[in-house]
């Protein structure tokens, strides 16, 4: 059986919803509060979690240290007190939903992380509202 | 790969462990303290997790706004501050145990929820006793 | 300079806030969805602190075990899993608010903890509500 | 001797530190990843405590329901799901820090709540960082 | 479908992680300041999940109040308050990492626990690292 | 009236209860399991709060940012994966209970903060017990 290591990390963030396609009505009626023009922000809370095998050796699966600076790296540098609409590439042409947030942060892990490992994200954009990917 | 996404909800509910069809002594005996006739209570925290595909339009798995407010239409209006035993129908014949409770939570919301989303019930009735249904 | 410790506690009761001298309407104008005939409860989570002196050869201000023991022989365990309107003495004549809770459990423990220490009760009746008795 | 009651209520906003008065090396220096001029943000968990004597009829010393629609009225609304730097008349001329904000909403809060009750607002804007005032 | 529960209990531990086939320098760069020779600890939360089908008759997958006895008697009493390297003897051959100490309660508990309920452990070492047995 | 800002940290340590002028029967009695001689271990949470006046020009009454890397400095590379009794000069002679321990950090910061700021030490050592110095 396979064992499961997470690492927890934060970051703080503004963001807009809005679909550029679509009228002021309708992304108003869609987003709600959310689209506010000049923003609004959040406390990001991210789990990493991966799965795989442990080395006998050392009895980790994974060094949660060396982990942790890869979040940092190539995560939180990127987006830790930031404007995910304007101050990164990734939300250019993609909506910075919770869903789209975590897609594009396994996305950059995936590249820096042994293909022999799964990959999950949990991305909490409030106490309340939670998005996983991938489900299982 | 298909994401989740949860929202957090919660509600205060009085409630009894008894079986009906057992003597008082066996009740006492299984259920020990959460027996009491005069009930006991708890602040329920629920958490409701939707299993899908993102809308590509909105970026959106399931708008939580709307889930939060299906919840509170066909959950917390019955749930919240009322004895599970008395003021619900669920429960007249059915022990109120957070087993129970949660199995009931996914029926309602069952009906709720459009059928191409996965629905998940996890329920803490303390901050060390909860449950997942389905369990995976 | 004093020091402060303090020991947290839980304990789950069903009640019910009413004022048998009001009106039925007038007590669903007060009191809302809390004054529910059938009760509804909550995971009350209690803090308990003693303000005083270190004691040198022990290098505790009091015996936080010793203070949890207390604490369970003279509230726990008659409030822990109890209708605190039908199964304690305290409010047969007195509303079970978070405030009166606090002030009822203050002076049963003013009782049992020796008066070189400062006692206050903090009170949690939901994550968003909660009471402190003394204020300062 | 006086009791304490508090609500907990959040907002999520977005915001920068900046101070008109400096150069940018300065501002950057002073307020390092908080200058970011395309803004960040915060999800704000806000306390709000009244201090004073129980009404003997309710057994309340405020309906917390009452002051948590005080706090939606009159600090959420304008707050939640802002920019605090653009949308707010606030901070135009003051610097929206955890320090400053906290001060704001105790003056706005002031006006509308009995000046019989003590006021005590206080701010997280991190689970890490965070102000009271006033301070004791 | 079937059902998880889930109960969380917490033991405090000293630990130092060492793999006695390496040099000291080898130790010190793989294990940093967890390799102290004169130890630390750490607040363990400890999850047990058992998963299974409902008991009609109760309500229960299985009694948490006797899971809690069954992780007390058999995990807590060993682990708790002890020194996990040389107090126990689960970790004489064993580097007691959080994936480590994960396995071996596993394996402790799946002896005590009926084979048809599935068993898995969570354990937090922090509120930032934590590992699952198993992964799924 | 002045305002309150706090930082909260952590830190992971081993420790033990130990008088050396007590017979090991009097240790054991007074101390119990914190008394294992091969020592047992904590997530410390700390948090250190300065009350005073805002600088108008910041808009901080401290910066946060600083105050961390003061608490870096000066407490948490001193006692962070370290055992209190063995590890510090502060617990050579001095029982390292959560009260002394509060002290020791209040001490050491209390050289390294400006006296115009009064200076309050929070410490948990489980999310159980927890201690407060000054007291007020």
């Amino acid at each position: 059986m396979r064992i499961k290591v997470s690492r927890r990390e934060h970051f703080n963030s503004a963001h807009r919803l809005h679909n550029p396609e679509w009228s002021d009505e309708v992304n108003e009626r869609v987003f709600g509060k959310c689209n506010n023009p000049n923003y609004h922000g959040h406390n990001y809370e991210l789990i990493v979690s991966l799965t795989g095998e442990v080395d006998q050796s050392t009895g980790y699966l994974y060094d949660l240290k060396e982990l942790s600076d890869v979040i940092k790296k190539y995560v939180l540098i990127r987006f830790d007190h930031k404007n995910l609409n304007l101050d990164t590439e990734y939300f250019r042409d993609l909506n910075p939903t919770a869903e789209n947030i975590a897609l594009v942060i396994w996305r950059i892990l995936r590249q820096q992380i042994d293909e022999k490992f799964e990959l999950k994200i949990t991305l909490y954009e409030t106490e309340r509202n939670f998005v996983e990917y991938p489900a299982h």
